[in-house]
């Protein structure tokens, strides 16, 4: 390498690989080939199958015992969609901004992990980058697969930080501690096709449904508690089997979501769900999907590490959230304490997805901030 | 005409004509022939714009003064649809059954009305049919238009017969005294749409349609009364716009249907459904349709006349009902006691429609046995 790592070149680097999740495109072996100059030892591995795999994934790992600071992150991105003013995988700054898919989500991240390790090589114990192609599809085959990888070597890290896009309004005001649990569960009721001038010869699914729907909606799921939001239940569609005026008709079903706390479990919610069902339709039926439990990192050393380095580069006292979306750190605070912290999330996912230059710089040097306390040499 | 008319026949002849919904296609004109010839004056004027018309209409008229008997009809049919076993408009006899597209609804009463009303040249007063070609469309242009026309001319009945497909499971033993009035809405909940891990940035519009629809199922109309069964709410159709997992939608919208006793009017109905929206989504709007009010001719002078000429011809007790969907009845009991009575309604609207040949030959003389008493000379 000549001269240290721009964490703008390297994003953009990474944008040019149009690695829309499951896809890699030579993304892991820009990462590689970056890691491998600061003394990283790489593993790659495939994993699954199509539709959703195969998915590249990798581990790297420098330095050796206690203790174990891990960056973990995806090198995939989200389809690009029609109507960007450039092209999502030509990485070009105008102005202040650099765009491009993954600019936020979290390519620019990836890059600020790397100028961070750079400047970094005096640490104590382990420091490791994980990073999966499988995040923004239904990550089946990422970062799950990396724990088993690091399960079956008997490598389990100390501290995660996840360089999800966590900021809101500026640079450094939002960190993550936890996430919401999820659950989809589509319910299907089947009726008996009528006239509605002949109710006695039908049995309405609507009537069904709707009942179900009201009790649902009406069930009392939490209060939310110091670190989380109240649960909440949303009806997200209905379909009603060949409605037409004056039919009733053969069957109806509802999709809904519940974004729960960690006061909550899946499989209690989803059988929650089911009883509703079974006593207002005995007929009804339920698939349930549980993408993911709900998980606290409470606040703690970790966390503290992680807001000290941010008010020491930038000022901002940080926030501690637990609201928005999944993240694959749902599956990596089963392993460690697990913090997310990145740049701002307002273009992410969306068309000309852009990140302030200066952000990528500054969230290099906030990272380069936590490792130098993490592994104090 | 040489002898008398066979009601058989004169079915035949007008199912031939295939006057599917607002088309006439001769039908009148068969009707227009068999009148003049035993002495009505025959009126006939189109009414209406496409595409629910022009309508034909018919008023044939025989006699005058007190008391004005008259007979309903129409000779419109619904589409005859695909897979029947024969031609829906090639009327045919097969064993003991003539098919054909109209055989019971109602081109076989109308036949058996005209073989009636020519066993009966010595009668009283007048004697009319009343026969529009609007029935089983939305009838716009129909029976309405035949009752304005009556009215410019000072016209009214005294009694009404629709000969419409009454009888269950033989004929003569159903007489409809009544119909429920009928209100369709269709109700639209605008929202806001957004992401489910974001409820507080969005308006679910499923959950106020929900709380709407809970409470429209929950609402008690009334018990009915001697004639009627309780009214009747449905639900007959959901639509979710862009239902999409995770997504909360921008709006949801259903319809429903109410079937409605003489206890309710169709007015007050659609208030209380107005309101119950305006409480749950202030947003929300409704669309509402009265396609009739209920009606009820109390038993008395025209139901027993109907019932002892039943019994006169077949010996079978019939039964008075209100039941079933809605028929012109609706608007020709706003100017005369009216019942309805005809055929056996097993077939009526399916494939292969058809009655029994012997059962037109009976209706044909229980019509002809009420004139005589209606008319007596």
């Amino acid at each position: 390498m000549t001269g240290p790592i721009d964490p703008v070149a390297l994003a953009a680097d990474l944008i040019r690989c149009a690695s829309v999740t499951p896809a890699d495109a030579g993304a892991q072996d820009v990462l590689t080939a970056a890691l491998e100059a600061q003394g990283f030892t790489v593993h790659r591995f495939t994993s699954g199958e199509a539709p959703h795999g195969p998915v590249e994934n990798m581990i790297a790992i420098r330095g050796q015992g206690a203790p174990h600071f891990a960056f973990a992150g995806h090198s995939d991105v989200v389809p690009a969609g029609q109507g960007w003013t450039a092209g999502a995988f030509e990485p070009e700054i105008r102005g202040d901004l650099l765009y491009g898919r993954g600019a936020v989500d979290m390519k620019g991240a990836i890059a600020a992990f790397i100028a961070a390790t750079e400047r970094v090589q005096d640490h104590a114990g382990t420091l490791s980058l994980l990073i999966t192609g499988d995040e923004e599809g239904p990550a089946l085959y990422g970062t799950r697969a990396i724990i088993d990888w690091l399960d079956a070597r008997g490598i389990r890290p100390d501290m995660v930080l996840v360089g999800e896009p966590t900021s809101d309004k500026r640079l450094g005001d939002t960190i993550k501690i936890g996430r919401r649990g999820s659950i989809n569960a589509w319910i299907t009721v089947p009726g008996t096709q009528g006239h509605v001038a002949y109710p006695h010869l039908a049995d309405n699914p609507v009537a069904r449904l709707v009942r179900i729907l009201d009790r649902l909606q009406r069930w009392h799921l939490d209060d939310g508690n110091a670190w989380f939001q109240p649960s909440n239940l949303e009806i997200t569609d209905i379909e009603v089997a060949s409605g037409a005026t004056n039919i009733i008709p053969g069957s109806a079903g509802a999709r809904l979501n519940i974004r729960f706390n960690d006061v909550q479990q899946g499989a209690a919610l989803e059988a929650e769900i089911r009883r509703i069902v079974a006593e207002e339709a005995p007929r009804g039926t339920v698939e349930a999907l549980i993408s993911g439990e709900a998980f606290l990192t409470a606040p703690g050393a970790l966390s503290s590490l992680m807001s000290d380095a941010i008010r020491g580069v930038t000022g901002v006292d940080a926030e501690y959230s637990t609201t928005g979306g999944t993240s694959d750190a749902r599956f990596l605070s089963q392993i460690a304490p697990t913090v997310e912290f990145g740049l701002c999330n307002a273009t992410m996912h969306k068309l000309d997805e852009a990140v302030a230059v200066e952000d990528l710089r500054v969230l290099a040097d906030i990272y380069e901030a936590v490792l130098r306390k993490a592994l104090r040499p």
